[in-house]
């Protein structure tokens, strides 16, 4: 596996080249919309060309980005005069997309960015920085280390980016690194109370509506060590959700005191039940419970996608936590 | 008005007695029982004898805190032998609660230390800070400025403070300052993941329930502008809640996109109603609605007690909102 490149080693390439497509990962959050901003608006300020693409385009919820008018749905065709293929925030290649892996197939050169661990280093030049808890802060010290201009678009997706990426720096993965990055970037004028209003306070009141909607169908089990609710398609069209509504709620469940496996169930359309699992206790993996179902994660968060029907796929899966809870 | 303490004369204070009594404003919240912690074990720490009371005692939400078992009832006779009070994040002496202010009646010297720009200087000494986002914070800044002991309860006590106070550093009275003591507590060890779980990731399962039960009698006005829900006694004693359950549910209305102003009514024993206000808007200053029932507090966050029924006090200050709406 080769070495991390240094910040000097990706300054070189930023400085032969002078034409970049950057990209995230599909279904992309604030981590990867905002660093895609960050680096991009960076390089175009420092004289290059610039095209910033995702297969799943912009989430309405991270239009208030100045500078997110930017972010492109893939064209069809290779682009052909590009040099520089950047995937930011992407553990896998092809969780870039296959629309956006085919408008950079013509790059001569890769440069993968990324706080993942798992991230098998697919680029030609590669930074993976497990340590740092988003992108986005990588990012900063990249920009900050090698005197690129920061523009202030940039500056607002970077602390975007990495306030979503540790709950608004309360994760464990926070360091002091976080904070002092967060206080120069209010030096650089930064405007936290605005930049998180918009990230934060400004939820579609069918969000309100999804959230009572959940409420009312939540049990627990497990003797009060599991906590599910549900979200059918009824409630979904009547409510006229949108995908990005449920982001996060499945914290408000995992958060009751005794609760430590919280379990969202989604019925899809075509029949199929998404599952997404939380665990608060590290002797249940979740992504060894979801493996059992196809599915998989991480230790503490893991989904399923699996057939229906709703009532058949939470008993199985309701089964299988309970089975997993230590001194069952 | 006399004129801001500078931490040197406080510091005197600290240096001249040795007994202190430090009390905060009824029913605590993060940074008034943090502040009292903050100072109370830093003070005890210099070799001083502490007595850190409260009229509401130690809510159950912060029992995690390290040391907040010294947090304790005001003994119903006046502490003789104390030389100093201390309130701490207190904007008006009554809120000290009738208890706390009869056994510290004998104190010699009374300081005053809050972040509330209504603070009426009601100390022999104050300093009063309204540009810091929490009292915590102020703390941080005068124990570290007299080179007090920071024992390892006082830091935590500190962060929770703070994060508590600005919505976890998103607030825009949250400066480069605040970050900048974040990463300053991480250096000095703060656990930042275990103490954020512990402040937000563990809350009773009734918390869920007021949650549910709030957010079904949740109803919008003024053009979708102004977003409330209600807390009845009997919703409140069928839940058997407490009164630190509520706390900070508010800001899911306040959440809701194009509304400006979100509002907490709840009835209290004995017919009166608490109000509690949230603006969104600059041009709305939520303490000079709420001043027009008696009620008081920040720009942005500002409450009432009036007289019930819920019904009654529920028209007559939304007809005040209303009225104070940009255009209204």
């Amino acid at each position: 596996m080769p070495e991390n490149a240094s910040y000097q080693q990706i300054g070189e390439i930023f400085a032969r080249y002078d034409s970049f497509v950057i990209m995230s990962h599909v279904r992309p959050d604030g981590d990867a919309i905002g660093s895609q901003l960050a680096l991009g608006l960076a390089l175009e300020a420092a004289g290059n060309r610039v095209r910033m693409i995702n297969d799943d385009g912009l989430p309405d919820n991270l239009r208030f980005l100045p500078g997110s008018d930017r972010i492109e749905l893939p064209p069809t065709e290779p682009l052909e005069d590009y040099e520089v293929a950047i995937a930011l925030d992407t553990a896998t290649k092809p969780r870039l997309g296959e629309a956006s892996l085919n408008a950079a197939s013509k790059a001569k050169v890769w440069l993968n960015i990324d706080h993942h661990k798992s991230n098998p280093r697919y680029g030609d030049v590669n930074h993976i920085d497990s340590s740092s808890p988003a992108t986005g802060e990588i990012l900063y010290k990249l920009i900050t280390a090698l005197n690129l201009p920061l523009p202030d678009a940039s500056r607002d997706a970077i602390y975007v980016a990495v306030s979503t990426d540790t709950g608004s720096f309360q994760y464990p993965s926070t360091t002091a690194d976080t904070y002092l990055m967060a206080a120069d970037l209010i030096k650089r004028g930064l405007d936290v109370g605005k930049m998180n209003s918009q990230t934060y306070d400004s939820h579609p009141y069918r969000r309100v509506e999804l959230t009572r909607a959940l409420l009312n169908t939540l049990e627990l089990t497990g003797g009060g060590r599991v906590a599910h609710w549900e979200l059918t398609l009824a409630t979904r069209d009547s409510l006229g959700l949108k995908p990005e509504d449920s982001e996060g709620l499945i914290d408000m469940i995992r958060a009751i005191e005794g609760v430590t496996v919280a379990l969202f169930f989604e019925e899809l359309d075509g029949g199929k039940i998404r599952v997404s699992m939380r665990s608060k206790d590290p002797r249940i993996d979740a992504s060894d419970v979801c493996g059992q179902f196809g599915g998989g994660g991480h230790a503490l968060a893991a989904g399923i996608r699996m057939a229906g029907p709703l009532a058949e796929a939470k008993q199985q899966v309701l089964a299988a936590v309970c089975a997993a809870l230590p001194g069952a």
